[in-house]
């Protein structure tokens, strides 16, 4: 199931990788075919990077590529929603995963989308407007967007995997479970080895996001994955799944979330207590916020 | 349950507001108790900002903001995460609730929040070195970031109970329920009132997002949103529930989305068949895309 759902992941990346070089670039599919070829003899080596560059070759009859025949309403077969149903019941924050699963469901509002289109009008500026770099470094921004992303989906299937693991008192060879991936499956990619090396060298490793050859490589794309959704934020191009991924990120590396205020509110409204930072974990507080003697603001509802 | 998913998307929204206008703008626990009281004045009405300018205003005994005591690992009680199941089962993209269960999933690995807070550097650019609008600007653009992504949560909401309503044959007042939730409800708010107005005018009205008021405040809205939105990415504060209403919204007015592209791989890799632009609705199309005889590539998963 986390194979398959780490699949809709990398498959919306690489959909949104598409888009931006299609609608944000203007490239066009030769260039589009010869970029995923690139893209497939490094990092992002992959089955699914190679048959979406054969994909971008492919002519239908007429001549014109194939794909822009195709009609944009994704299908699903339901194996996506149940990890995000099973990281949801586990608690688990698997953000990547529900993007890629919501934006086929966004996909298949056709009739919808058309409608709103002509609603609302979309940003008219350019790539070349809102960006100083070449056509080159924006096609590298976005290949190290997608690898970044790439990285904390699987990151986010394998805490999914270990809370599992923890629950039902499985004893989950991690390493193992990588390298099972790669034989046939088809996520299979060289990447994984870099998960098979990392629970090699630490079986207890807390997180992927934690190894260091994690760490390297998007410590190094930081600032491209930062570029690359600026960039489709200004010229309306969704990335849910890249946006997503880059703020589980962000929130992941942050040791003081605003959870202290959602908390307060929590208190607020129903008295759900709240722990302090300067006190031992464990430790309850409720406060009488409203300071007009009733303990609770309001009981109705429990969140 | 609608009702409690939506508490959550506000909640977490206005967390995120918070975050930025503390660690973004620099602002004080006063500055943000009296910005919080300009808000509760005009379009952001509602019982949750009130409290929130109440929280904010709150001293503890030693004289600092209460607040900064409390520890920011968010609990809950479950109708949140039920909200998300429910629409992954009924397939209907409610994005901003399921990233606000998953933020408070992500706040409570406070431990690892806090290892991997050593491990990856913030960014250290401040709001004043990437926006050249004044405090007051910010302030207001965090405003209007703020009621543009709680009408996609809201119209997400509504979506929901209208795909419920068709399959489980039930008819639904949606001006009703909208009236319903203003009475000693968490979410209780001015902005309720625009949602009973929207569906008094159209009882079919297929999306608060094609209501004229809604469309009125987006569009006007659309441009602070975004600066937000990138303010967030250059600063390394996650806004989650921010970002993923925006991405949703730009899917939704977008006609052409890569899923075409994504068709293509499933039908490369499962001969999952897909439809043409140029054919009607349910004709269904395969391709071999190998070229090598097989009609499928790879059968193992279906997706």
């Amino acid at each position: 199931m986390v194979h398959n759902g780490i699949e809709y992941g990398d498959i919306q990346l690489i959909s949104e990788a598409y888009a931006l070089l299609k609608d944000g670039l203007g490239l066009d599919y030769d260039q589009m075919h010869r970029i995923f070829g690139q893209w497939n003899e490094g990092e992002l080596d992959s089955y699914l990077i190679e048959i979406t560059r054969d994909i971008l070759a492919m002519r239908d009859t007429d001549g014109e590529p194939l794909a822009e025949h195709i009609l944009d309403t994704a299908g699903q077969k339901g194996t996506g929603k149940w990890t995000g149903i099973s990281s949801l019941d586990l608690g688990v924050p698997v953000t990547l995963i529900a993007e890629a699963v919501y934006a086929r469901c966004l996909s298949a509002m056709k009739d919808e989308r058309v409608m709103a289109s002509a609603a609302y009008a979309r940003p008219t500026v350019k790539a070349s407007a809102v960006s100083s770099l070449s056509e080159g470094e924006l096609i590298d921004d976005i290949r190290q967007a997608l690898l970044a992303s790439k990285m904390v989906s699987y990151a986010q299937g394998y805490m999914l995997l270990r809370q599992a693991a923890l629950e039902m008192g499985w004893n989950l060879n991690f390493g193992g479970i990588a390298l099972m991936w790669r034989g046939g499956c088809i996520i299979r990619s060289a990447f994984l080895e870099k998960i098979r090396d990392a629970y090699d060298k630490d079986p207890q490793l807390n997180s992927l996001l934690l190894d260091e050859y994690f760490m390297h490589v998007l410590s190094r794309a930081e600032a491209a994955w930062r570029r690359v959704v600026v960039l489709a934020v200004n010229l309306g191009i969704p990335v849910p799944a890249m946006s997503s991924a880059l703020m589980f990120f962000d929130g992941y590396r942050t040791e003081r979330l605003p959870a202290n205020l959602l908390q307060a509110q929590r208190d607020y409204f129903g008295a759900h207590m709240y722990e302090r930072t300067d006190r031992p974990r464990g430790e309850y507080f409720h406060t009488n916020w409203t300071g007009t003697g009733g303990d609770v603001a309001s009981g109705t509802y429990e969140v």
